[in-house]
């Protein structure tokens, strides 16, 4: 180890977080930075989640390894969202959530259990390359994002 | 399953694929939907290997709990990188990549190989507890990052 190397890590991690955060003066705030973090988690479940809708949906042919690969990275990505929503990520701008979550903490984190437990459930399921019974696993899954967002998304 | 089921699915993965592409006129190309795929990646690996960095440099005490709770996620990101860089991608704005990574494309792959192979390492050394271990595959992990960054970003 070289003596430049703790400080090329500090350099490393410190330009990857603010990576995205041009032209700002003061570096992001823990909030902003928590809320760039859970955009991430929402970008890279829904870049996996979208090949197996596309299969789910019959609008390209069922592809059993691909099917279960991307439900292993939504059961990887699902627990690393609750992360995502510290308190000083309240009155943020930029943020979808609507207000209501902060008063509902408990239902929130309850729907957030659930799409946690029905994504391992799915890449469980996937696995055994049933079609059938993976896509009802993926609508079980679904269902638990839109009873979110449903409740505490801004479309 | 109800008639509106399909519906409502492909509205979330359309969504939330689009979210951030506010005033787009066209919904974004392949190629940009894939750049925002892997800035989001790597958004996540940063976050998560920030508490590891804080705690290999001393700047915070070890926990070894929180330090492999990290690693593992590092090591479950890492293979999802190299879907961010296809051809699409080639030429877009915003983009940090060095144009030259596309003419040393065998080079940038064997460098993204490292990162999965050392990442897996960390999470598997992470495990035992052991500091000196921990930190040492922790700098090991993150030269392969800055090997890449030297060479195919722009800082």
């Amino acid at each position: 180890m070289t003596f430049s190397r703790p400080f090329a890590i500090a350099l490393l991690t410190t330009t990857c977080i603010f990576a995205g955060a041009v032209q700002a003066d003061d570096p992001p705030s823990k909030g902003e930075q928590a809320l760039k973090y859970r955009k991430s988690l929402y970008q890279v479940m829904a870049w996996n989640f979208g090949p197996m809708g596309a299969m789910a949906q019959g609008k390209v042919p069922y592809d059993a390894a691909e099917f279960a690969k991307r439900a292993d990275r939504v059961a990887l990505i699902a627990p690393m969202l609750s992360e995502g929503f510290p308190a000083e990520t309240r009155n943020l701008p930029h943020s979808e959530l609507k207000p209501a979550m902060w008063a509902n903490r408990a239902d929130f984190d309850a729907k957030m259990k659930n799409l946690v437990d029905r994504s391992a459930t799915l890449a469980t399921v996937a696995k055994t390359g049933d079609f059938a019974q993976s896509k009802a696993a993926f609508f079980d899954t679904a269902d638990t994002c839109k009873a979110c967002h449903d409740k505490y998304k801004n479309e």
